[in-house]
């Protein structure tokens, strides 16, 4: 794979004379005309939960993009171009109305789709507006999320479903949230200051469960965890797929299947409630920009489940931790963002261990090179038909053979 | 006029591959050597009111250049280049003295042209103090403000007068303030966090008035501000004039005449007061830098006047405005600052109601083309007898003719 | 000597079309690599005091680089590049251990010279892990402070003695402080914000106390220091020395002798207490990077000595002054902080009263010069026995002729 030369360690291994460091270009920069930007908008990207979408402007950043999201008083969602293509004032403060959102400056007013209606101070309301345009992207609400799609509009594919989504029995709901990270559902931090990469990398990182939640640190997980797995990744069409396989103290085999989805979708099995199961939820790594990025999860519960528990360590949430604390106690956020802001890929030195890294990144760089040379990554589907994806992540017991195609 | 290429849109408006946005450097970049910086320095700038400068050194930043000001004991101000020519030391914490300023290093004493009076360290007091020079720039004091010229010494004009300003009645008298922006009169904001270029452009912007402040907002200005003008715009040798003339409801025909004068003076009437009368103020809008002004302005008040109102919304001064207050009720800082610190002008699509924009511009881009080429821009003068200047601004009823010269 | 071109200033020493400033690079730039850096690296530096290196992990800059610190659990001290090999997470977050520092990502363990013990994770805990290696520095503790030599491995000398620091009395002890600038005493700075070369050029300025600390501002130090000295500068193997020579009221002629090491070792006599004795302590200019450095300290005193008296002005510490009274009471840092985050050396107009500095810089660049070209810089030594440094620097009474070598 064409990771970036291995950083060579002096004969005494000292620190002087060391080599610059730099990160994976190609993996974490993600701003128009990118080969990561150009992948990731090649998919439909949840930008914000429905419920975040209202008559009051929001500004959004979203893949290097600074964004205006509003909904009109018709109800119709709006991702727009902030900047007024009249003299660039943002619509931020812009004013929502019926069929769209009008600027404060000169009263310009676009709708969802930025066509111009109406420019007040110009005579006949603007003769040129038809042929005027406020730059917009196309959005669809599904699972009470908001997706946007950011790439070429020639090339637009159809919005996905999954299965674990379909289909609900009158007791379950769907619910959504967005902001967070790892395993601390600690939400207090909606804007995660590094790489989406680095947590991408970690999502399929089985070992490091066992090392920084467990042994390492306090325990942070269920007991279960304390049993190192045997472990099997695999690639599927659109993504790679790790099997976790524990013998347990009280006789049973529980395998643990995972997934990840080209390019930034993951689905992992409950870690609280590992009865039988396939996964409850959809988690999309969202890069805001460069070094930030953001989470969107899609959960199905019972209506009458309680909110998700936020986890606390002694006692504490993660943000009410101070940096002793942290030392002390340190998890997911400690051990990405101890990375840097965007890690120097340049000085790692890969293990047998990070198999499903290298398998993951490999299939980004292989979907990045489609994507420059004119062809449609995996994952991508323009009939209906084809919309549905069946999942195969779940906590199973005795035998599970692994049989669909994600 | 040489505008950057205006940005083309995509057949269906879409965001996806728009252009990269850039600002008009020309009129933008104010440090030395620039174009507009140099158009800039050929005029007498009001870098800061009388009663700002004193015998305690302080900081002003003009045209990209810190420097510092100050007032020695015999009463001459001081405009210095702050890092003592001996090594370094700013003249910040430098002690004001009879005839001068000392560094606080070494003692070094300039007087407020820089002529180094003293290095007390050396043999005989500094055997070769005459030949040094701390660098600096003249100053003169008029109508109550610090005026400084910062372009080439051998092209220094006179400082201008206004006749506005002159022959004061015995119950008249001068006033001056510095900071704040647009209508608000909200000084809380010094120093303004975008291009001066933004302010120039709103402030012969009469179709705003009607938008963002009458029928788009709440009613911030007098009601007869409701009616839509006739707008008439024409050059002048020095400038730029409009004529904004209503028919009002009671028979009245009004015409409200304003002026700006090459490259950033304007001279606008009375907006909470309108009756017959010339103009009573001149403002003056300084570039700090690139994204940051100042403004100077001086009126002519009765002395029995009170202090000038400051403009509340809702019964709040602007300062206090949360985000969502500023949302629902956006002024000239939120139409200006949102166009960014530099607003990108390739990206504009100027109107019909932009004429005076575009007159100015290209009257700006002229002139300095003029200084460019070793000449001297309107209205510069070195003769002492040219230096009055007549101004034509005001608000006026039934009929009047434009017959001056600015 | 090849300092910047003077300023040339213009015939009317007006500011206007002045040229770009800029700083003495090839002296402020510290970064592995430059020509300053390598010259630093070349010497043991105190990074920390001892009591300072615990089991917690601590992060450190020096010289441009970002560094990890702790003691193992033996008691062991250990300087390691901060990102783990594996994959990059910082080790502040790491475990400390019996026998070194375990990351806290994956468990990878390293000694406090970098070998790799253990990672937990790999089949038979790593088959490859001992050649295996986290970049490291060496150290060694000494008068209470941890030296580190960050150089060419090869190049590595014997840590040095100094005759004041040897042979303490039953009654004596040394004592050691880190942070603090100048004659303040103030330790709320730790990390001082400019060049360590504009603390450097201030070690052997004695002309600025008696201006900046005693004739100028308010009465800093012992009233002796009105008396304006006769001052000799001389160059000696490894330094600079100066000898101020003050023919004092009572009839006394007292000298006091200060020296600088190359590169940034000072050694300056007791300010407050001025009997007759060799100087008590030693101080180094630590730079942290380009534009911030810190200090390191070595005291010799009695058992019984109180702590060090903070400096007050007008009853306030340094760190309580506003800026109001800085400006009245301007001192070390206000003349050096003045100067800028680094200098601009280009503008200087070295007087006769700076031959020290000119001397200082003429040593620096010359042993610069002596390491870019293979050799080993002055005061390095290789054989223990010559590990010892003869200090000769003191204040002293009646006659004193100056002996030894540095």
């Amino acid at each position: 794979m064409s990771n970036p030369p291995q950083h060579k360690l002096r004969a005494d291994g000292g620190a002087y004379g060391r080599p610059p460091a730099h990160p994976d270009y190609e993996l974490t920069h993600v701003g128009p005309g990118t080969p990561c930007g150009e992948l990731m908008r090649r998919y439909w990207q949840p930008v914000a939960l429905s419920s975040e979408v209202t008559h009051r402007p929001a500004n959004v950043r979203i893949l290097g993009e600074d964004l205006i999201l509003f909904r009109d008083k018709k109800g119709r969602p709006g991702l727009l171009y902030p900047r007024c293509m009249h003299r660039g004032t943002t619509l931020f403060y812009g004013k929502v109305t019926e069929q769209g959102i009008a600027c404060c400056y000169h009263g310009w007013e676009f709708d969802v789709e930025g066509r111009c209606l109406l420019q007040p101070c110009e005579p006949s309301g603007g003769r040129n507006r038809e042929v005027a345009r406020q730059p917009w992207y196309p959005v669809e609400e599904r699972y009470g999320v908001l997706f946007a799609y950011m790439g070429p509009p020639e090339k637009k594919p159809v919005l996905l479903r999954y299965d674990i989504f379909e289909d609900l029995g009158s007791a379950e709901e769907l619910r959504s949230d967005s902001g967070g990270f790892g395993a601390t559902l600690d939400e207090s931090l909606k804007i995660v200051p590094y790489s989406w990469l680095q947590m991408n990398d970690n999502a399929m990182d089985r070992f490091h469960v066992h090392v920084l939640h467990s042994t390492f640190s306090i325990v942070q997980f269920v007991p279960e965890f304390e049993v190192m797995p045997m472990v099997d990744f695999f690639t599927t069409p659109n993504g790679v797929c790790y099997s976790a396989k524990r013998k347990l103290e009280d006789g049973r085999e529980y395998e643990r299947l995972s997934s990840w989805l080209v390019p930034n979708v993951t689905c992992i099995p409950n870690i609280f409630d590992i009865a039988e199961s396939k996964a409850i939820r959809i988690r999309w790594i969202l890069p805001v920009d460069d070094s930030h990025f953001t989470m969107v999860t899609v959960y199905r519960m019972a209506k009458s489940a309680p909110p998700l528990v936020k986890l606390r360590i002694k006692g504490k949430l993660w943000s009410e931790m101070t940096d002793e604390e942290r030392q002390d106690a340190p998890g997911d956020y400690e051990a990405q963002a101890g990375q840097g802001p965007i890690s120097f890929h340049s000085e790692e030195h890969l293990a047998s261990t990070d198999r499903d890294i290298i398998m993951q990144r490999r299939m980004l760089k292989a979907q990045i090179k489609v994507v420059a040379q004119g062809g449609d990554p995996v994952g991508v589907k323009f009939d209906p038909d084809e919309a549905l994806v069946t999942v195969s992540s779940g906590n199973f017991y005795k035998t599970h053979s692994f049989v669909n195609q994600t």
